[in-house]
C-alpha cells in the first residue's frame, strides 16, 4: 500500500461522503471487509478521485450517470448526497437523470429519479 | 411530432456528430429505420440535449461514462468524436475512462481506452 | 412538446397503468420530476406505445421480457399489472419468464417469478 | 438426457434457425462444445420453446427484445432471421426495436437496427 | 423431462441450498411457478451442477463471482450460504468479492460485501 | 504509487498474460493510456491478484465466469489464454462456460464458447 495515496484518498472520501460516515465505516470494519475498505480508499478515492484534470463536481456527475446505468441504487444514493456536497445542484441532477432515461432507458431514469427524491426528502427532513 | 423540437434536435445533432454524417443518415434512411432516426433526433437531441442547465461539454462527458458502462462501442466512438467537438480534451477523456475503470470495472475501462485510441488514430491520420 | 402526442400518450398510459395512478403521479410531480413525467408520457407512451403495427398486448409481453433482462423490479411489477390489463394471462406471463430464465439466466427468471407472485398476491387480496 | 425433449428441441431449432445450419453445428461439434450444443437443444429449444401457451412468433419477438437488451449481436442476428421465418414482419421488427430504444436506451435501439439492416441486406442479396 | 437428471438435481440442490428450503419450495409451488422449479432443478442443478470436472466448491465460487456481476442480490445471498456449505471459507469469499470489485467495478464489490455480511450475521445469530 | 505493489503486479501480469505482451504494452504506452496501464498493473495485478488465499488458477476461473457475464470478449480471450497458463484445462473451461450458460443466459454461454474456440484454434495453429 502507498500510505500517501491512501491518506489522500481518505481525505477526499471524507470530504465527499462525510467524515463521520467514513470514519465509522473504518471503525466498524472487521477482518472480512477491512481489505475492501482499504482498497477502495486508496485505489478509488486516492489514485483516481485524487487525480487532477477533472474537478470533484465533474466526477460526481459522471458517477451519477454511471451508477444509474450500472443499476446500483445503494451507491447511487450515497453519491447523490456527495454530488450535492460537490456543488452539483438539484436541477443539474435532474438533467443528468433525464439524459440517463434516454441513453440507459426509461426504467433506469425512473429508478434514479425515485432514488434522488428519497435522498432529497431525507435531507430536507433533517434540516426542518 | 413537434417540428420545433425536431428542428432543434437536428441542429444540435449535426453540430455534435457532424453535419455531413447526420444529413447522410437521413438521406439514406428507408421505411425501416426512418422512424428511429426521427425519434432519436426529436427526443434524444431535441428534447434532452436541447435543454439548458447542462452545457454540451458536460453532456458529452456523461455520455462517455454511460456508453462505457453500457458496453456500446459503436456509439461510444461516435461520442468520443463528438466530445472533442464539444471541447472535451483528450486528457479529460483519459480521466473519464480512468473513472470508468473503477466504477464499471477494469475491462470496461480497457475497452474504452482502446476505442478512444482508434478514434484518435483515425483523426490524426486525416489531419496528416 | 407536441400536445397531440402527449395527450395520446397520457391516455394510453392511463389505460395500461391505471388512470388513478397516473393522474396522482402528475398531481404530485414537482419541479424536479415533472420534466421526466412529461418526457416519459410523450416519448415512451405517445411516440412509441402510440404507434400501430404492434398491439398493446404484444408491447406488454416485450416489456416483461426486457424489464427482466434489465433487472428493474420496480418497473417490472407495474408492467405485470399492466400486462394483465392488456390481456396477457398469468399462464402467458409464466411462459415469458421461463424464456427469460433461458436467455437472461436462471437468476433473472427466478427474480421475475417472485416479482409476479407478489403482484398476483396483492391483486388477489384486493379482490377478496 | 431426455431423448424425447432433445428430439423435439432439435426439430424446433432446425425449423427456426434452418436445418442446414443446425445440422452443420452438430456435425462440426467436438468434445469441447458438444455438451453445450446438447444442453441448448434439449433445454432451450425442447423444454422451453417446445412448451405451448406461446406460439413461435411470440417467442421470436420476445427474443429480439431480450437479445437487444442483453447486448448479444451475434445471437440477435440469428434470431432476426428466425423471427422472419416465424412470421414476424420487418415492420414488426422495426416496432420491437423502437420499443427497445425506449426501455433499454437509444444505443441499444440503434445497435439493433443496424444488426437488422445487415441481416436484411444479406437476405436480399441472396434472393437477387 | 428426464427423471434421472431431475432426481440428481434435486439431491444436489438440497445438499447445497438446504433440504428443508428446497422441499418447502416444491411443496408450496403452484401451477404458476412449478414449471420453473422443475426446469431449474433438472437443467441447472442436474444437467450442469451434476456434471463432473468441476467440484461443488469451485462451482460455488464461480456463482459468487457471476451473481455479483449480474447484480442479483437475492440469489447471491442464497449462494453465499451454499458456498459455505460447499467448503468455501469466509476468507475466500472476501477474496472473490475483492476480485469482483476490480473486474465488475467497485459498486458491485461493495454491494456483494454488504450482502455477505448480512448472511454471516444471520448465520451467527442462529448459532448464538 | 507503491513501487512494491506495482513491481509485484508487473511480475504476476507477465506470468499470466505473457512477458512479451505486457512489456510491449508498456513500451508502446503513451501519455494517454500510460496512467491506465499503471493503475491496472498496481491495483488489479498487484493489490488483488497478488493477495494470497486464492491461487492463480482459481482467480483465472473466476475471471472467465465474470468476463462472460460482463460481456467483454476482448478481455475474455486474453484471460482464456491466461487461464491455460495458470493450469485451467480446456475441459474445465468448457464446464465454466456451461455454468455461464445457466446463470448468465444461453447467449452469454454461446458467445464464450465461440471466443474460447477462436483462442484454441490460434494456439493450435502456432504449435503446428
Amino acid at each position: 500500500m502507498s500510505k500517501d495515496v491512501f491518506d489522500k484518498g481518505f481525505e477526499i472520501r471524507k470530504s465527499v461522503l462525510g467524515a463521520e460516515f467514513v470514519e465509522k465505516s473504518f471503525a466498524s470494519a472487521d477482518d472480512f471487509n477491512r481489505p475492501l475498505q482499504e482498497l477502495v480508499t486508496e485505489y478509488c478515492w486516492g489514485a483516481v478521485w485524487g487525480r487532477d484534470t477533472l474537478d470533484k463536481k465533474t466526477r460526481s456527475m459522471l458517477n451519477l450517470a454511471m451508477l444509474s446505468a450500472l443499476n446500483r441504487p445503494h451507491e447511487l444514493k450515497m453519491h447523490v448526497k456527495g454530488a450535492l456536497v460537490n456543488g452539483v445542484t438539484r436541477d443539474e441532477i435532474r438533467e443528468i437523470f433525464m439524459q440517463v432515461a434516454i441513453y440507459a432507458g426509461v426504467p433506469a431514469g425512473v429508478d434514479s429519479f425515485r432514488a434522488a427524491k428519497e435522498v432529497f426528502a431525507q435531507l430536507d427532513s433533517q434540516k426542518a
